[in-house]
Order: structure tokens, then C-alpha cells, then sequence
């Protein structure tokens, strides 16, 4: 999850200039050397701040909290035996596939994610996604800024969103959000997920081949785990069919990569909206040239306007824990 | 209304292989040349139909009913002239600016339109572009496809949808159907209309320029009329602010397009998604280096799965028309 762009001159990290409060409960932040950014101003009057990066390790023996931020260094076994005191990660992401889920059950640790904070961000971005490739908005945007209307003439028709069958691959948060938005197209919603949820009115598919064989369109926004690498893969792609389209606002490793281009390239199926791709920032080329697809940098995690409810999800999540309390969004693995 | 473009190879226009049953009641088609499209293949089992372009005009001074066909020719007092049995005009878009109307009602001809059969289309369409204007879905698309992503870091984040104030100027069957979509994504609706809608859940304002004053987005979907022409002028963009966002899926001529460029240009204005343009299919050029614009070819108001829903309604009306019956989509002038 990419929360500041390089392009925006994020203010530097909090971590590094506030210590803080030798009295408030220490929180160590974990990060790459390259994340600079800063999403939690308020952070350091709550906490004591220590930065992995900057701080002597031979402190944080007692270290209780983690707080994972920017798009995080993994969570192993190796990491953690350096913190035997640890019970939390506190993960600012809505995907947590950068933790040992079961290491951490194992050692009585646990783990919280960003919550619904930015449910209605990615929501509404993979709502985009599937207009654009249906009626090929952004490809028209090529085709106009090319200077082809005047040209070539009328763009080709896209195709209709209403009364789309719209099969959504994890109904948690934000596939939940998706329903909701899309229900209002007159989309027709079914999905597939861990559990059976029968007080909602969509149809349940038990398996992703089942889900790829009822709808026109799959959007993937499930958590990445064992299970679900690689969950659209060739045979579900040939179950949706020629001019089914895939959405994937999930992890890159929940779509076989290698197997959409190949479909795609052969014209096998019928678009693709991708935000995620296996091997960020490195997006296939041969989808470059594509008009079928529209390519996004992991963008629609967050807007700024959500920053705000992180930060309450966050320091939520972290006072809950000193105090005893029920934490605000543990993962459930 | 361009329903099918030049990349599509339609077939030849009905009119031209069928003139039909002498004893179907017979219907006047009005197009231009350029038109070759066939929209409506069940035309000719229903009527019998005589092309302007390719029909001895003495033959045509009985007929009482004209369809009118693509973008087509404007209908003036002196094209009216030369049917003066003239009873009905049947258009096949939603917009009806190319008709004289107060001329058609002094002379007692009524006119329809194509109804509630593209609302869906057109509200899908301007949905997409709010978001990727807000999301900069088209831009960050460009930005993958450039190479950038790896060389330049993550691509800067839009603004959020959900919670963003939209001021729906026209809310008929469009507008209503973009109320619904985005009502569901969490945005504050609100509208200015010809009528107060009491029985409607949403704010409404008398002026765009109240509207503006209110709204964060203004979505453009009325007719164009002589009382909504440049109805989005500078005085409503310096209102809306340098933040506000213009969607325009109505007529060109809605929006004061040289005074929008200008705002843009200076930065007064966060952005605009524009299908319809004053000089189609001429786009301004100096849109074309911005990347908080959206542009489209005049693609929102169709599919092809909407083509039969279109017929459907051409037909009915013709058919009320030619047995006395009240029309499916009369245009109240």
C-alpha cells in the first residue's frame, strides 16, 4: 500500500524527530528506508515513537507494539524472535500478506489492519475501473487527446454496465462497498467468499470457477493468502469467457499474471481494469498497447481525505491495546 | 447522437433497401449522408419508409410522420415547409436541439425523443468520468503506460468520491438515474430543475449558480435550450471554485467552453470530464496537455445493448402516433 507519492513532498516521518514522552507507551514503527512519509501527526503525543531504522536495538527488547507503515519489510519468524516482549502489529494497510499470520497466532501476537478506512476509496476506484473498461473511457481519452475524432470518426461503443452480472471475489469491507455502489447501476451482484453471508440478497458461489461461470465481470478484492494466490487463474479465465472482464483491486498475486497477458494477448478475454500487478512497480508491457485495459499504480487505496480516518483507525487500534480494551480491527486469519 | 461509429462497418440504412409495403403507413427518414448506419431493423415490417435523400419530394407532401436519424439535419420552418401534413417527429437521441420546437407546437407537430433508453448508458458514463477526474483514473492509466511508475515513484493521489457534494443540473430521467448511482456511493446530491421536485430526497437550488455555490461537482445533463445555453459560464465556475469539478454529458454548448478553457488553463478549476463539446468533433487543443481533464467523443450516450431499447421506443411511438394512442416519450416543450 503506497499511501504518499514521491511527487507530493510528505513531510519527513514523525518517528525521527519526536522521541517523545520518556511516560507514554513506546510503539516502534517498521519501514522501509525509502517510506519518508508522514501519516500520523497526532501519533507522537499519544506514544514513544522509536524508528527500527534509527533506534539501538538492544532498547526495544520490552517493546510491546509495532506499527508497520508504508508499504512495510516483511514480518517473519527472524523479525519477530528480535522482539520477544511483542503482542501487537499494528499494520496501516488494509492487506496484511507482509505478516506471518500463523507465527503471529503462534506466539500470542496479534494483528490489526487499517479497517474500513479506506473501504469506500478502493470501492469507488474499482467501480471506475469496471465503467472504464466496459465503455472504454480511457481509451477514448487516448483517442481524442491523438487528435483521431476529427480523423477516423466515432470512437467504437463500449459496453452496456447496467444489468451486468458482477461476480466480487471476497465480500469483506470493500467488496461489500463495491456491492453496494454497483446494485445501484442495476448491476446484478453475486460473489464468493470464506463464508456464506445469507442475510445479504446476492447469490453465493462456493468457488471462484463457479462465481467466473455466473458473471460478466470479476473484481477481485480479497486479502491475498495461500489460498487465494493465484485464485484467477487459466481455467477460471476461460470459464468467464471472451468478453468477460477482470477487475483486480486486491493484491497482483490473486490474478495469474503471466496467464491474464496470454489471455488478453490472444483475445481470449474480454478487458481487464488491473490496480495491483505481481511485481510492482513493474507492470507487463505487452498490456501497454492494449486498449482493453486500463492500467493503474496501486491507486486506489487511499485518498488524503482518508488519511484522517487511518490515523483514528491507527492510534485506535494502539490506545485499545495499552488499555485492554477490544482492538478496533483485528485480523482474522 | 452518434449511435454507431465509423469503426463499426454498420449495415447499409434500412430505408434504402426497403421502401416497404405499400399499404404500412408510411414514414419519412431525415438524416445526412454521412449516415449509413441501420438502427432499427424491425422498422420495415411496421412501416413504410421513404428516405429525404433518395425519395422524389412530390411524392412525400402526405405524410404525416418523419424520423430522424443519427446526428441529424436541423429541423427548421423551412424544412417544415415541405411536409405540410406534418403530424409527428420522431427523433432517435435524448437531446432535441436540432428541432425547432416552438415552431413544431405553432404548427401543431408533435415531437418525441428517445426517452428513458440511453439514461442508463449516459449516468453510467458520467459516473465514470466524476471518478476519474476526482481519482485521475485516465491520467495515472497514461502514467503506467508512459514506463513512469518505475522511474518516477508512486503517481500523486486524487480526491476522494464518497462525501463529495454533486449538483445535478437537470434531473430528468439522466439526472435521476446519476442521483441513484451516486446517492450510493456515499455523495451529498442536490439539483436545480425547471420544477422543484418535493417528492425527492435531495436538496434543490434555483440557479446554477446557487447550485454551484453548494456543490463540489457540477454534472451537467439538462437540454440545451435557449434559456440553458452557456447555463456553466465564468461567473458559475468562479463560484464552483478552484477546486470544483465540471462533468458534462448534456450539449457542448451547456458549458461556456472558451471560458472553460481559460479556468483551466489558469488553474481556476480542479477539473473537468467533458463528452460533448460546442464544435464537435473539434476538442479544444489546449486540453490536451491537462491532466485534470477527462476528454471523451461524444461516447456516453450509447450501447449496443441499448440500441434495442431504442428501437423498441421508436417504434412505440410511431405506432401510438399512426393508431391514436398517447406517445411513450413526447418532449414537453
Amino acid at each position: 500500500m503506497a499511501v504518499t507519492g514521491t511527487n507530493q513532498s510528505p513531510p519527513a516521518l514523525s518517528a525521527t524527530a519526536h522521541d517523545g514522552d520518556d511516560s507514554l507507551p513506546v510503539v516502534l514503527i517498521h519501514r522501509f528506508p525509502t517510506f519518508t512519509g508522514s501519516l500520523f501527526p497526532s501519533l507522537p503525543t499519544h506514544f514513544r515513537l522509536l524508528d527500527l531504522l534509527t533506534t539501538d536495538a538492544s532498547n526495544l527488547q520490552s517493546a510491546t507494539a509495532i506499527l508497520c507503515v508504508g508499504p512495510p519489510p516483511p514480518v517473519t519468524p527472524e523479525f519477530l524472535d528480535r522482539f520477544p516482549s511483542l503482542k501487537i502489529v499494528v499494520c496501516s494497510s488494509v492487506g496484511v500478506d507482509h505478516v506471518d499470520l500463523p507465527e503471529c497466532r503462534r506466539r500470542g501476537i496479534v494483528v490489526t489492519n487499517a479497517g474500513s478506512a479506506f473501504a469506500e476509496d478502493v470501492a469507488d476506484y474499482a467501480v471506475a475501473l469496471l465503467i472504464d473498461v466496459l465503455r472504454r473511457v480511457s481509451a477514448a481519452d487516448r483517442y481524442v487527446r491523438a487528435g483521431s475524432w476529427p480523423v477516423k470518426g466515432d470512437y467504437p461503443l463500449g459496453s452496456k454496465v447496467s444489468g451486468k452480472r458482477v461476480g466480487i471475489l471476497g465480500l469483506g469491507r470493500i467488496g461489500s462497498a463495491i456491492a453496494t455502489r454497483l446494485a445501484a447501476f442495476g448491476c446484478q451482484i453475486r460473489y464468493s467468499s470464506r463464508k456464506e453471508k445469507p442475510s445479504l440478497p446476492f447469490a453465493f458461489y462456493k468457488t471462484a470457477l463457479d462465481l467466473a461461470a455466473n458473471s460478466d465481470v470479476l473484481i477481485a478484492c480479497c486479502a491475498l493468502t495461500d489460498e487465494t494466490f493465484h485464485v484467477i487463474n487459466g481455467e477460471v479465465m476461460t470459464v468467464l469467457g471472451k468478453r468477460g472482464v477482470i477487475i483486480n483491486v486486491g493484491r497482483g498475486s490473486l490474478v495469474d499474471e503471466k496467464e491474464l497477458v496470454e489471455f488478453l494477448l490472444r483475445g481470449d478475454l474480454g478487458g481487464a481494469g488491473l490496480d495491483v500487478f505481481e511485481d510492482e512497480p513493474h507492470v507487463p508491457k505487452e498490456l501497454f498497447a492494449l486498449d482493453n485495459v486500463v492500467l493503474s499504480p496501486h491507486s486506489a487505496v487511499v485518498t488524503p481525505e482518508s488519511i484522517g480516518t487511518l490515523q483514528d483507525v491507527v492510534i485506535g487500534n494502539l490506545k485499545a491495546f495499552f488499555a485492554g480494551q477490544p482492538l478496533i480491527s483485528p485480523v482474522i486469519d
